[in-house]
Order: C-alpha cells, then sequence, then structure tokens
C-alpha cells in the first residue's frame, strides 16, 4: 500500500512539474514575441510539422509556412491563464488571453483583445513545441 | 530486442485505436448537435469542470454556464480534420471546420464559415469528454 500511495504521489509531483515548466515555456514564447516580434517566437516554439487556425483564415500547416502568414507591423502579447499535461508528459496544452497592438495610420496606438488556446508536444530534447495553435477576439476589459 | 520491438508496436497500435476512437466521438458529438441542437450536445459531450473560448466572448467557465451560454436559433455544425492522442491515452485533441447556419429576419438562409479546436480528457467510465474549446471565422469556400 506504501509503495502504490508514494508512486502515485511521486507521478503526480512530476506531473506538477512538467505543468509548471510548460507553464514557463510560454511565458518565455511571450517574451519572445515581444522583444523579437511574433514571426522570431513562432519560428523558435513551433514544431517543424505544427498548424496554425487563424482568425478570419483557413488552417495553416507547417512552421515555416505558419512564419510567413504572420506578418509584421504588429506586437502579439499575451499571457497564460493555465497549462495541463497528460499523463506521460508528451501532450499538453495552455490557454489564455492575448492583445494584439498597432499603430494605425494617424498614428494612433491600436489594440485588439482576444484569447488563444495551443496544444504542446515533448520534444526529444526535452523541450516543449506548439503542434496546434488558434486564437480569437475578446471584447475590451471593463475600464 | 524482439520484446521492445513489439512492446512499441503494440502501445503504436493501442494509440492509432484510442485516436479512431477520439475521432468517432467528434463524429458523434457533431452529429448531436445537427439533430438535437448544440447545447444538447455540449451538455453531453462536456466535462463538468470544461472550459470554452468563445469568439467576440469572454473564457467561459463550466459545463452548465458553457450550456447556457450556447443560446438558441442556429445550427453548429462541424467535421474533424484530425484527433492526436497522448501516450498514455488520457488526453487527445481534435480540430476541424465548422459552420454555423440560421435563418435572418427575412427568412434568408445564411451560414458562417469558421474552424475549431478542442482538448479532450479519457473519463473514468473510458469515454472521452471536452475539457477546452474553441473557434473562430474562417474566409467562405471558393465556389
Amino acid at each position: 500500500m506504501l509503495f502504490v500511495c508514494c508512486g502515485v504521489a511521486a507521478a503526480q509531483k512530476n506531473l506538477k512539474k512538467e505543468e509548471a515548466q510548460l507553464f514557463q515555456t510560454e511565458i518565455d514564447f511571450a517574451k519572445l514575441s515581444e522583444t523579437k516580434g511574433a514571426a522570431a517566437a513562432f519560428a523558435a516554439y513551433f514544431a517543424e510539422d505544427s498548424v496554425l487556425l487563424p482568425h478570419n483564415g483557413n488552417v495553416v500547416t507547417g512552421r515555416d509556412t505558419i512564419v510567413k502568414y504572420l506578418g509584421k507591423g504588429y506586437t502579439l502579447l499575451w499571457k497564460p491563464l493555465r497549462a495541463e499535461v497528460s499523463k506521460s508528459g508528451d501532450m499538453g496544452y495552455t490557454y489564455g488571453t492575448a492583445e494584439t497592438r498597432w499603430t494605425d495610420k494617424d498614428g494612433k496606438p491600436q489594440i485588439r483583445y482576444g484569447k488563444y488556446m495551443t496544444v504542446w508536444k515533448k520534444q526529444r530534447d526535452g523541450s516543449w513545441k506548439v503542434i496546434l495553435d488558434m486564437g480569437n477576439n475578446s471584447p475590451a476589459p471593463a475600464p
């Protein structure tokens, strides 16, 4: 009984550690987007065979095609609300809130609010990479 | 070597079976939405502590709140493009294309095209339930 109890407890502890690692990976990914731009960040954190489901676009398949799709002229910021990982530690998801910021033709700063969800796969080198990602719009937060 | 080879092969076969089961679950879920409406289908296939990330809405938490959020007066149809399951078989995802159909105030049928992605968790009774779901819009398909 002791063995069963503590084996499960150890597995749960490892899972919490994996989830904390995935949550931190998402924060690092968002930080890179803020400092280097969305295209550079997606190039670094998306798996080669990943899929993007962009709002107002069709399914985009493959990291290189996704990076080209992103374009320039805006800043994409986001914050995870949660990370959860499968028992085998090879698949996980995150979701959270997002903001797209840009400057309009009159030089006025603009913000569009949104949400996202992402499925991640643990890679052979132990890092997490995005395999599926989607975003949509949210109402502006109450002032 | 033989043991290693065939243990892995058996695990991969089981994973393919799990993925086929999840893909079929998504098809059954969509069929129920078509015949009984989105609210009844979401009530049947969403886990109690699930989360919905609706386009133009905020995060909606909990199956009962999600079902109330859905409302009436439209038909929600979708088709999975892919299902993939974690090695432990407890978590998986699907994504695909969607259509929202309704009749406008002049009695004219309307369609809005979209995409979705869903994270699923295997339940104790062996069924798959949705734990996280999101949708956004797509361009109308080429005629």
